[in-house]
């Protein structure tokens, strides 16, 4: 049995003695949902907005078609995370997708795991993944307990038996709607996302399952997805708490796929793009909330949805939740004005960034940061 | 009110006097489910097939990672294919895709219908298909029964009324897995693009909905998407049965919406592809049962499958499922070998096969066919 924890240093974690385990019943999601201290007549209409008779609340990236735009975004997702919500499953947020296909009773044969691994990294490319990686199963990272959405309280939340790898894949927003946030309109990169990502995540599950072996689809249940893709070799954290990747920076959503077929793990090597917050601020400079952190990462902190025992950049979850009610829509301001968000991979500043000419890069970064993209230009496009 | 045959000699259609509404009981994979001089040990063997336990069947192309591709790719259309199944409603292929948010009750302000026009084929790409077009309801083509699958018997085939508009989609099929045809590894190409068509008619038509139009999405139900397809612009009626895109040439599956949005139609002119067709039998000389025609287009035929009252190119529907039936998976050998296939708008040989120098182009494409790529040398890849 591998323990995963060993390469904890390779990827910049410090766990420390007072980790615990996440319940999932403390998200923020989840309390909006039970908590009183979070719930609110804000929280409720954030939610409601997202069914059919959406209230647009004002002009320009937050009217009707804006909202139109994102509701028919995030259908896909909906029709699956609704399927099991008389069972109190939310499937691929509070609890993982059902198995819609049942594993082969006969195992095919293999190749070599890193040929699998190839194998699975184009096919989930083939489904319309971005990025693909593959790391070891770490318990660490697993929810205590998911909630029933019915009853509202916490069930277990274990997997099947046997569970050894992780495939973790990355799926591109559109750049030129996160270039609009804050908006409703922005959110529909958001919902087109989570529409793509259920949709890839069961089609490579289901293959995984045809070919004898268990595969179990999840979106942003059942695990952290942002030490797993960071194990799994696809970026770096980030003062946004985001994964920063080289293709994307941080406009990228993540999905992942439990199994038990023999695979070959990513080696993961430094990017550089963590070692470029430490010295940047302008995410927690444009949160309008002031929700995110200027300092130096810490260990924990008061509130019941920061991961307890790891030393990281934590937001305050409730101010940044209580302004995605106040707009009624996901605010992803600091994905926006990331400068990886604007310059990738290949880029000469990009070079600049993440090597240790670094602060050159900040210094032309904060001069040439650009400006938000208006809703009505999107759209006039 | 507009008459929608008024455009028909400007795309070639000739509608005779017999002209006689289609019954969807009599189309080929509905009679495999009740006409015993269609239905056979075969056929059942075929539909089986793509459930789990897949019987892989010989070697190359067709072995258990083959069928475990195609089956994992046709997913998401066969979550929402099977979900009415109880009801009688094999939604998407024997039945509109029902609704799956109701239409606002408030209507959104439109702009000039152009505008709208513009902006319904923009966020068509954005969901992610590869063409849109845009043209009226015409009635003729509207299936005059659907089977209820359950009771295997017609019932009425009715869409709400005041639906004025047809938006016709296509979704390019890949073309590595198109050029391995026979195969069930190719098989995933279809069964993609279903689930990705399933995805994005359902998006689009929910966007329309959150405006306050109706909007009924639509794959292969409730009425024939070749001659709408045709109508809105994106190709020609080829021999094979298809409609020849300059894009994609046939490789490429349609969707619809129905609406009462109020929008600017496409006007059709003549791309060339048809003519094309007249003197070029590549794809009826590889057929392997000799289902497709050699002559000249035909009004009719002894078959109940065929549409009575076009002339037009038909196919033996009967010996084309038959070897379907045989292979356990689709066969569209008449799509890959399509010159068309292989070259699309934008190369020499394209603008001379759309030229009055055709047989130039004709001569050079019987020389130069690509041949069958292996599935081995597909997964090698």
């Amino acid at each position: 049995m591998i323990d995963p924890s060993a390469s904890d240093a390779d990827v910049g974690f410090e766990v420390t003695p007072e980790f615990e385990r996440f319940n999932q019943m403390n998200d923020m999601f989840t309390r909006a949902m039970w908590d009183d201290t979070v719930k609110s007549a804000a929280t409720d209409g954030f939610f409601a907005s997202y069914r059919m008779e959406a209230a647009p609340r004002r002009g320009e990236g937050f009217g009707p078609r804006d909202f139109a735009l994102r509701n028919a975004a995030w259908l896909v997702s909906d029709i699956i995370s609704n399927r099991s919500a008389d069972d109190g499953l939310r499937e691929g947020f509070q609890g993982a997708i059902k198995n819609d296909t049942p594993v082969a009773p006969i195992k095919a044969e293999l190749g070599a795991p890193a040929d699998e691994s190839r194998d699975i990294k184009r096919l989930a490319r083939f489904f319309g993944a971005d990025l693909c990686g593959i790391t070891h199963i770490d318990p660490r990272w697993h929810y205590t307990h998911r909630p029933d959405t019915a009853q509202m309280k916490p069930v277990p939340n274990a997997l099947p038996d046997g569970m050894t790898h992780v495939i973790v894949m990355g799926h591109e927003m559109d750049k030129g709607l996160v270039d609009t946030y804050p908006s409703a309109l922005a959110g529909a990169a958001t919902g087109r996302e989570y529409s793509h990502e259920a949709a890839i995540v069961m089609q490579l599950a289901a293959y995984i399952r045809n070919l004898g072996y268990q595969a179990i689809a999840s979106m942003n249940d059942t695990a952290l997805v942002v030490p797993y893709a960071i194990k799994a070799g696809l970026g770096e954290y980030g003062r946004n708490q985001m994964v920063l990747t080289p293709q994307f920076g941080p406009r990228v959503r993540f999905s992942k796929i439990f199994t038990d077929m023999p695979l070959d793990v990513d080696v993961v090597r430094e990017l550089g793009l963590t070692k470029y917050c430490h010295n940047c601020t302008i995410c927690a400079e444009a949160c309008p909330p002031k929700a995110l952190p200027k300092g130096e990462p810490k260990v924990g902190s008061d509130s019941p949805s920061t991961l307890k025992g790891v030393k990281k950049w934590s937001a305050n979850c409730e101010a940044c939740f209580g302004y995605w009610a106040k707009l009624k829509t996901d605010c992803a301001i600091c994905m926006r004005v990331c400068p990886f968000n604007h310059r990738n991979q290949g880029t000469v500043w990009y070079r600049l960034a993440t090597s240790k000419f670094r602060k050159l890069a900040q210094w032309w970064a904060v001069r040439h940061k650009p400006a938000r993209v208006k809703p009505s230009t999107w759209w006039a496009r």
